[in-house]
């Protein structure tokens, strides 16, 4: 008998009709023999219609009144879903993030889970009902409701899955499961079967829309053991784990491309200890999230840092850096907003130390110029232009054999 | 300083606009000096979509889910109508059912406020806080999400303003107070000033529509103060307290009408002990809910019982009937939908012994018979055939004065 954490998205469950279909798959589920605690999220598109709603009543948007807007999305659809359930005869229970015992910290639309106190969950399935949790949302220690920011469910399921020690955490999602690149740019991607936390954590950090990357750490830290699936398909998806689990163990397991990052170059430098500090301190304290940085190495006392951040946020990163210039003596700063940022993930990279120089082969072979480089032991991501980047990752992809 | 509590109902709060309509009105009540804490509805018609979807996904309607379902539309307006406030620098915070301390009884979608411990509203108003508290929901000494079913944000309101010894309740609507009578009935209705709590809880049990009868019931015996007027037009009200505050002290102070119930007559029924006991222990275990009951004097042992429920409850209330035909020693069950009831209502009834006969001569005069009859000490409500209700309601208005 296995406890099983089920976890569905907004448009798993987006309609009454696609309820039915989820709550009949649980109730198979259950008849298979396996206890089921459910992760549920807003139907469709609710929150972004709440968060609508909010912008049509307020500039402010407070913190916590949004908190308490946004969380009534997955309200309604754990409460619909526990009825159909119920319908079926399967016997089930809703419990929202604070009657969960989802423990979270105050930080209001982006907050952290401290602690999940499973008590109540653990009692229901103990008493043979289906748990359906509220996904997203959480409790402050103050007792207001929370939320985790967007994918927050997936987090929940994962964090549930750990407190309540379960087999796994099954994530149900409208596409089958993480590709070795994504089917759109490169028709011959294949669905990978199994993956190792790491490369699944490296993936979503470099792009990879699903699940979200919080869960995936929060995955690797607890070791849970995660299956991305369809609730379209219900066929079987892609197992995470642990790494000598991964019975194909290819060097290279997936190419995963992220647009919607600018370059931004601080150039002539001066080269002293603190510059960095000081100018991403000044990114920082602005709330701006920087992602890749390389640095040149020093020509004359001078030298180039060059960062990559999201578009959306240019112009605070712009006047931001701007700001530092006198400082950090600095001669200028530039964007390039035309770039793109294709990774190579593969666990089986830190044994093969080839793994780089065919990347930077593939790609000159391709006249494909690389503008920023920055690796992990098995990830290797490079920014190219914009225009460049589909053609890298159908090359990369062909070129270590992923079709 | 005052401490007032509003009531705003759906109508009320039905989209952006009328929100920030509600927070402007509150910001200025709070200049002129008002501590407010408010009970607010779900947005204009949200509980009957959530229900709606109850429906599209469930037969069964578990009552604890359905209570979880529709208590999430109080908590978009609260925190909706808290963010306009705090847009408009009117320091504000909202507060769920659960966390406002309504404490109900377990009967999910009916549930009774059996204690309002309002420690974080009166923290709240103590720091100058208008406090926005969601209507409708409760929440059971066993920790589930609970609501009072239709109309249960008036209950809300005046629960909070006893349990906060507030000045008064403010019931903010759609229609500009109480009238003397339906003013699509009698063109010429008046809009009452002041109404005292036996005469409104009279109207409301008789079929006027706002504000809810529990809310009537609980300010009369609470003696909370109350004003039922208008968020569209924000005019002064009518009034609802003490009756030696009513300063124009009518003999009768309205007409009501109304429709939606059916007449059964049980025939040929032996005189004896017990058999209402019957009777109307049969229809309380279905659930109907009987209004009028009338007993005709007996003749040879044998009697004619009549009452009325409503017409939506028919086919049970007959069933119901019909199964006690051979217990009570009845002959015969017969149904007449075709009625309507009219009831006269005013306090200076009491010392007045002539209204009944005003009543019978009036309704003589247009020639509208009488079907039964049924008295309180300052109500008579006599049933008509409904084709002829209207001109019942235009003849006595004018028969009053009341115009």
């Amino acid at each position: 008998m296995a406890l099983v954490v089920h976890k569905y998205g907004g448009s798993s469950v987006a309609d009454p009709e696609r309820i039915r279909l989820v709550a009949d798959y649980i109730g198979r589920a259950r008849r298979r023999g396996d206890d089921v605690v459910v992760a549920i999220s807003a139907m469709g598109k609710t929150t972004d219609q709440l968060d609508r709603l909010a912008d049509d009543v307020s500039t402010s948007r407070p913190g916590r009144e949004m908190d308490l807007l946004l969380s009534s999305g997955e309200r309604i659809s754990m409460a619909l879903l526990t009825m159909a359930l119920t319908d079926l005869g399967v016997p089930a229970v809703s419990l929202t993030g604070s009657q969960a015992g989802i423990i979270t910290d105050a930080s209001h639309q982006r907050a952290r889970i401290l602690e999940v106190r499973g008590d109540r969950v653990r009692a229901a399935v103990a008493a043979g009902q289906v748990v359906v949790v509220a996904g997203f949302q959480g409790v402050s220690r103050s007792r207001d409701v929370t939320t985790l920011g967007r994918g927050g469910t997936d987090t929940t399921a994962v964090a549930l899955a750990a407190a309540l020690d379960a087999d796994r955490a099954e994530i149900y999602t409208d596409v089958s499961g993480v590709f070795s690149a994504d089917p759109r740019v490169v028709p011959t991607a294949r669905r990978l079967t199994h993956l190792s936390w790491e490369e699944l954590l490296e993936m979503c950090a470099a792009g990879c829309p699903k699940p979200d990357v919080r869960a995936a750490e929060f995955a690797r830290t607890h070791r849970v053991r995660m299956e991305i699936r369809s609730s379209f398909t219900w066929e079987a998806g892609t197992r995470v784990g642990p790494e000598e689990e991964v019975v194909e163990q290819a060097i290279v397991s997936a190419i995963v491309l992220e647009g919607g990052e600018a370059k931004v170059t601080v150039a002539g430098v001066a080269d002293r200890v603190g510059v960095s500090a000081t100018l991403f301190g000044a990114l920082a304290d602005r709330g701006v999230n920087v992602d890749m940085i390389v640095q040149n190495t020093s020509l004359d006392g001078r030298t180039d840092i060059s960062f990559t951040m999201p578009i959306s946020d240019l112009d605070v990163g712009l006047a931001a850096s701007r700001s530092t210039l006198d400082d950090i003596g600095a001669a200028d700063v530039t964007a390039d907003s035309d770039i793109a940022k294709v990774s190579i993930i593969g666990a089986g990279m830190k044994t093969n130390p080839g793994v780089a120089a065919t990347v930077f082969r593939t790609l000159a072979g391709e006249q494909i110029n690389i503008e920023m480089i920055s690796t992990s032991p098995i990830r290797i991501s490079v920014v190219v232009h914009q225009a460049e980047a589909e053609q890298a990752v159908q090359a990369l992809h062909g070129a270590f054999g992923l079709g």
